[in-house]
């Protein structure tokens, strides 16, 4: 099994938001696709530690913001590499609710679908989600991102650097940081559940 | 609900290999994305009155080979605008049979996964499977192509012409032809379930 054959599957870039009982979150997500068309229906699959997957898991229902080329570094960053465990990630971003109360985001969205779980299969280290799409819209002109353009052009490049003290380990997919200088063999990305093999080593200034 | 939200959906592009007792066949299909990482899962949609859909279903395992920037429109063609019904599509074009004896194409491929089903979802126009990956292995170093290389890059642009009879219809999604100089209001492509909106005029030449 090579693990790099997975890496030419193509993705796009999403904003996955979750209302549970007035209380809004998103996260970021690179799984979505159109699975029948009529009725419209799509698959997206949410890692199960996730916050925002345990509320769309409870509340039923998620909005899926699709992420332009306008999309900064500090947007991933804001939605993807932090918890809503532990921020507020709305208190200072820009949003809206849709017809389900979920938030969305008001820049660098190119397409909203609002949508209704209809199926969820626990697989381990994620959950795919079969969702009926009430409404769909298309929120600007500019293209869609795909994971490919954000691995490329988005995300900040790291500088090779041999003579400095390891600080640390950033998972090379999602962009987690493991702040010990020592990252075990066996050590599995929480954010995205990808293995040691993925991190590469932060250095000290 | 604006069907062009749609759009920016990102995908890439596969072939989709099957054997059942024996007979092999294909189809292009531009779903596929990784679900789950332990254990490697991927889901797939394929159309229910599909050939390769059918048989897959029957088989309960399938190749998928992801097409890389080599890929021309005679292979989208041929493994996309045909249906095995009529055509042997492997009597020309070069094949190699993976573990469970699924066939896959020999040149612009990146990435090959072997893949037996575990779950099949009737979602009504299409299916959904959700796949074991028995083994994945890198093909080519070229990049893959995504859904929107294929639709600004590979498939032929229609040239605009107006003082011409119309001879047929052609879906903008899959490239299907209707030869038929009427299109019904309510059509829908028989290929990739759009409606008639998707389609474009053929002109006499």
């Amino acid at each position: 099994m090579e693990e790099k054959a997975f890496f030419n599957l193509s993705y796009g870039v999403f904003v996955l938001g979750a209302n549970l009982d007035g209380k809004i979150n998103a996260c970021i997500t690179n799984t979505c696709m159109q699975v029948a068309n009529d009725p419209t229906r799509i698959a997206i699959a949410a890692i199960n530690t996730n916050l925002t997957c345990e509320m769309i898991k409870k509340s039923g229902t998620f909005s899926l913001s699709v992420l332009d080329k306008d999309t900064t570094f500090d947007t991933i960053k804001h939605f993807g590499y932090q918890s809503g465990r532990n921020v507020d990630k709305f208190a200072d971003f820009a949003y809206e609710l849709d017809a389900n109360k979920n938030p969305y985001i008001k820049k660098q969205i190119c397409s909203l679908l609002t949508c209704k779980i209809i199926s969820s299969t626990d697989l381990g280290t994620h959950s795919l989600f079969i969702a009926e799409v009430q409404d769909a819209k298309v929120m600007s002109d500019k293209a869609p991102i795909t994971y490919a353009d954000y691995q490329k052009d988005i995300k900040p490049k790291t500088k090779v650097q041999t003579d400095k003290k390891i600080i640390g380990w950033r998972c090379k997919i999602c962009g987690y940081e493991l702040n010990e200088s020592n990252l075990p063999s066996d050590f599995v990305c929480p954010i995205c559940g990808h293995p040691a093999d993925d991190f590469e080593p932060i250095y000290a200034d």
